[in-house]
């Protein structure tokens, strides 16, 4: 089947060397002079509002799908009306604004933190009076990977940030005191059925995922419940098809939803050695019509990204049962340049003690150069624009 | 890295999916329009002879490897005075002949069948008369994939498959009353370090693999040891950089090197899942002086080519734990299309009966439109030239 793809990044192409072994050939339309997919696919590179591109992307192209949501609603509906897109319009619908987002939460019982809006200075201080320090202030689209988003801790900085906003819509967000971070990915076939990861526990600095520790330890079976209820009542919603990742905050038993991504993600990019069935191969799976592989992982796996500069990457390649994946990108601070997954052999305590010592040396071969946080906002404007 | 390759078949198709992750880029030089690897890299199409072809992949190549041993030693030799190739020109010159390639074994101490070349209709029947029946005749250069070879049982068929061959060298041997077929897979790293895969297991019908079992049963120790030692002798005999595989004809407790091939193999693709790390990305490593990857398996598993016709392949994806791996060939009896490779989830007896269940399910699918022996010589000639 021929797969268009809307955006080439790291996800189009590890969605690309997933899907060319299932037998399928793949367009990309993105708008960047050599994007990571250009190593491994055809691609157009286009504005994705460029009507001629377009035109051809749809001549060439059986099935869409999209590895980056934030294209416009217009171009998509154009396409959709063509060719089938999956997943659907409503999902990239919802995902336009963070209020309608929340929006869909609720609708579908799935908890959140409590939350405001604002469009003025006066609404500004009001939410945040209402909903108290610190707070979340996120602007209401194009927001991702920490972009358009920062943690309000000091009355003090309420001024700056407004100003730094230049009027944005913004959303805020009672800052949850979670006890970790987890998400889950869940994909659904064409034909309706589901399959749900594991959840897993992710590791943040400044908004940027660093490492994803797969399996989550110390899930319960109800824990696990509750995530893949939430993930399925999104997708049966959305009449999703493919792979969707939910961000969530564990507080206690309880699970509050963060966001979602109507994509495959980096919190699953563990999948491609620590699952039976990738989320890439089985995001294309589903959008191509062929059954879902199995879910389940293989034992525990740890994925740690590469960002801003490459690591030595003999070392790196020299860590057992580790493997590695580079994006073909220029390094650039704060960019995700590539990740390592890191794999454990058995559950046998040595298992567990080399995939301890693997983890260590991994963690700081990989991610020593951003110990100190060099993505923090700088001091001067608390919130990064 | 820039790798250059030498051939764009399935194999180094497999071999840019597994390089591009390692950060490498490929260029691949191959004489057929729209091979397997174009849908994955730059391919620059010509014959393996051509001046200018030649010199624009030693251009685009840091380093140079094949993954197709059949081209002119003339340009292999005037490419590795440019560009480094891996593995090393005496492993191609071994190669160019069966009788040296049973040299170089005899040299190493590596046993073999009894074995005799004709070059005359009376060598030929001094041959036959020597080795007695059956005799594997095989022709001395451009065999592969039971191309250029048969078993001649009947005294009858002598005449006719001597004129058949129209006066080509020949090698002939003592047929191998073995107890089964196995290989070993084995990689040299730049730095002079090998790790090899246990043996596995093959089926053949009509010198085509159909399938691979993958660690092969009931080997112990010493013939592991045994296998490991001849791999061993030949990597360091000629230098070699790359992946190697050898074939072996299992008689008892003893090992019979059948041929070499110096490349990745078809008896490796089940390394993908259920190695650590796979054939491909071992090559890769080896040739771009990247350090060697973990050999182990993850589990057991089966591998089945896909030849001639593809499967149902909605059927094909829906077993459980299996992977699909399309070369985006078109269909010709006994080509090979692709293959599946299924793994068995654990070593409960739970899951050892799900896996043969599944590979029942498996060889049905993908297999049964071979079970009478499509590709057996026509009665009228027993040796397919």
């Amino acid at each position: 089947m021929r797969v268009g793809v809307l955006g080439g990044g790291q996800l189009g192409r590890m969605l690309a060397l997933a899907g060319h072994p299932l037998g399928h050939s793949f367009t990309f339309l993105d708008p960047t002079p050599d994007p990571p997919m250009a190593a491994v696919a055809r691609g157009i590179r286009a504005s994705f509002d460029d009507p001629a591109a377009r035109e051809e992307l749809a001549r060439a192209s059986d099935v869409l799908t999209f590895e980056f949501e934030n294209v416009s609603l217009e171009a998509a509906r154009w396409i959709s009306q063509r060719v089938p897109l999956m997943p659907s319009l409503r999902a990239l619908e919802a995902k336009r604004d963070r209020l309608t987002e929340k929006q869909l939460f609720a609708s579908l019982g799935i908890p959140t933190a409590r939350y405001a809006t604002a469009g003025t200075a006066d609404e500004f201080e009001r939410a945040v009076e209402e909903l108290g320090f610190p707070v979340v202030v996120k602007t209401r689209s194009q927001g991702y990977d920490g972009k358009g988003q920062a943690v309000l801790r000091d009355p003090r900085h309420l001024q700056r940030v407004w100003e730094a906003l230049r009027g944005a819509p913004l959303l805020l967000e009672s800052f949850v005191p979670f006890d970790r971070e987890l998400s889950i990915l869940a994909v659904r076939a064409l034909d309706g059925s589901v399959r749900s990861y594991p959840l897993v526990e992710n590791h943040h600095a400044s908004g940027i995922l660093r490492n994803t520790l797969a399996p989550a330890e110390g899930v319960d079976a109800g824990l696990q419940a509750q995530a893949e209820r939430f993930a399925g009542a999104l997708l049966e919603h959305l009449r999703y098809v493919g792979v969707l990742a939910l961000e969530l905050f564990q507080v206690g038993d309880r699970l509050l939803a963060n966001e979602f991504a109507p994509r495959v993600h980096n919190s699953g990019h563990w999948t491609i050695e620590g699952a039976w069935t990738s989320q890439f191969s089985n995001h294309i799976r589903a959008v191509t019509g062929m059954p879902l592989g199995d879910t389940r992982v293989r034992g525990r796996s740890l994925m740690v990204n590469i960002l801003g500069e490459l690591p030595d990457l003999v070392r790196t390649a020299a860590v057992p049962l580790s493997s590695l994946h580079l994006y073909g990108k220029a390094p650039k601070p704060g960019r995700k340049l590539g990740h390592v997954t890191l794999c454990c052999a058995g559950e046998s305590p040595a298992d567990l003690a080399a995939f301890d010592a693997s983890r260590r040396e991994l963690l700081s071969l990989v991610d020593s150069h951003l110990a100190a946080p060099p993505l923090a906002p700088p001091p001067t404007l608390p919130f990064p624009v």
